[in-house]
């Protein structure tokens, strides 16, 4: 006898669907919400030409973050970075951060001296206050959640709706270090655990696992448009790797993406240890994620000012939505993007 | 030989303690923080004469609450009125809320909409807004994590701090409640695993389960100050019983607290169950907690308005600090209190 089915597993729907699929019948009706779900932070009217930013994540031991290789006073850094890039990414300054955390038994008052130690160095060097937190106990390991929070002028909020057809899409620093970051860190745990017979090895790759372990969130680029006068029509973080940001963008924006493949910065590192672990730089680059860099829309005509910033690459264009997503090869040929991450 | 000890246990020090110890040495340094880590919800200025409120409240499956007796969409709803209740208890008005979860393989996507049910119902009763959130995978469990964001007055604004001297101590609705409810839920699971020989029973004691499973944060109690043009001189909400909460008003604001026993306000279902299960209802009105009703001080000279909002109680006085914190039975024995909570 066949049973109706009544569970569905969350898998079966996806991260990015499961968020829509459940907030997707909420309403904001208070007259102070400028933007609430569908952003990398909500905007909350604060006076005429004023708003707050919000923004909320969590991460969690044994899925985001694995303790035998992350140092906790790292973790801590990490945390606030995940945290303030997410009000960065909306053009907007960061002021104050919350953080609730999760500690199961196993979990010594040390280590989270060693985690608040990094929230504290992360916070006096992007100059966010800590004004808040919750403490849980937890049945296994660690949970983290922050909240930050960030002001703007409502006119210099850069969200991800504003790409227009034949804007520049310009991105911060390069992509996939912090992917490669976290493969080295893997490949020697495998090593130190007795499962290889080579000898750990991380010379050379400082700087992946810098990217991977203290990645610092881009508020000096809110600083460098500022400076410039340039409002992005459109922004976001790179936390799920470049096609799924920029899909989103799209998807948000009712826009096309068309991008090119040489143009994709890329770390000398990154692409030493991928030809060493015989990896592909473009695939870390595409869908690795966690890199905290900042891709951004701007109008053709302010092409030279961008560049003047420095370490600003303009990767791409925007196009019509008829013309899809895509990344173009050194031979021309184009390949469709596809978010990867949870799915996975 | 002895080893030194590098591995300090988080019960060696209690939450409260841990909290303290985590975060003593940060410091506020944006002129827009009025209020960091110590009371209910932060406090950042937006305007002249304004504020904005923060809080965040994490709330972990197998710790705060328990999936086989706790119905998702209640769990949803309560979670709205734990985070909003933060808001509430600096005396101000609720109006934006973020949630995220960490959700492992075994919950549904089924648990998942009857939980954002409850949040949605919630949100519509209480006129707040979900703004947010973040999607984790979980290794274990359900894992929750709410920020509250409200908004007052600068001058209207209560917190913990500003008890004086001869004030009234009051007290909205009643308490032990939640408590016996979890105890009735408690029973009738063990009851329903075959584990006592008698029926299951929860006729007569509905009061209690909807106190536990569906509590209301007060917002209406804000509402009621305000028409009478009162602002507390200090306040707090009641999340782990009245002992608890009374000294955290007596740490910050430097003094003692005097209440009496008879004065408690029980309802008559919390009497009732606490007889039949052989239980001291005071001790569930002291230590319970999860109750979200308001502890507030005002001047005596208040004294008639306070009574005339109706369903409030004054149960005491502030004392001199010297005096220490003490509850007085209808004999007149001193007894003095004590926090119960994650350190027991």
């Amino acid at each position: 006898m066949e049973q109706k089915k009544t569970r569905t597993e969350i898998k079966e729907l996806g991260q990015f669907a499961l968020i829509d699929t459940l907030t997707s019948n909420f309403r904001s009706t208070k007259e102070h919400t400028i933007k609430g779900v569908g952003d990398d932070a909500a905007v909350i009217s604060i006076s005429e030409d004023e708003a707050m930013l919000l923004s909320t994540d969590m991460m969690i031991e044994g899925i985001d973050f694995d303790l035998t290789y992350f140092p906790p006073k790292h973790l801590g850094y990490k945390v606030v970075t995940r945290g303030i890039s997410d009000i960065v990414a909306m053009n907007a300054i960061p002021e104050q951060i919350t953080i609730s955390i999760g500690v199961s038994a196993k979990i010594s008052v040390e280590v989270l001296r060693d985690f608040y130690q990094g929230v504290r160095f992360a916070c006096e060097e992007a100059e966010v206050d800590l004004v808040g937190g919750d403490t849980s106990a937890s049945v296994t390991g660690f949970v983290i959640n922050i909240t930050a929070v960030g002001r703007q002028k409502k006119n210099k909020i850069s969200y991800r709706s504003g790409a227009k057809k034949n804007d520049l899409i310009c991105l911060t620093g390069n992509l996939g270090a912090a992917y490669m970051g976290l493969r080295l860190l893997q490949r020697e745990r495998y090593v130190l655990s007795g499962g290889a017979k080579i000898e750990p090895k991380f010379e050379g790759y400082e700087y992946l696992l810098e990217k991977y372990l203290k990645p610092r969130a881009r508020y000096d680029v809110v600083d460098s448009l500022e400076e410039l006068g340039l409002v992005p029509t459109s922004m976001i973080d790179v936390t799920d790797g470049l096609s799924s940001e920029l899909l989103q963008i799209a998807k948000a924006s009712s826009c096309g993406v068309r991008i090119y493949l040489d143009r994709i910065p890329l770390a000398k590192q990154t692409n030493a240890l991928a030809d060493e672990m015989n990896l592909n730089s473009v695939t870390a680059a595409m869908n690795g994620g966690e890199d905290y860099e900042l891709i951004f829309t701007l109008p053709l005509e302010k092409r030279e000012e961008i560049l003047g910033i420095g370490q600003i690459d303009i990767i791409g264009h925007i196009t019509d939505k008829e013309q899809g997503c895509v990344l173009v090869t050194s031979a021309g040929d184009e390949i469709k993007l596809e978010a990867q991450g949870f799915n996975n």
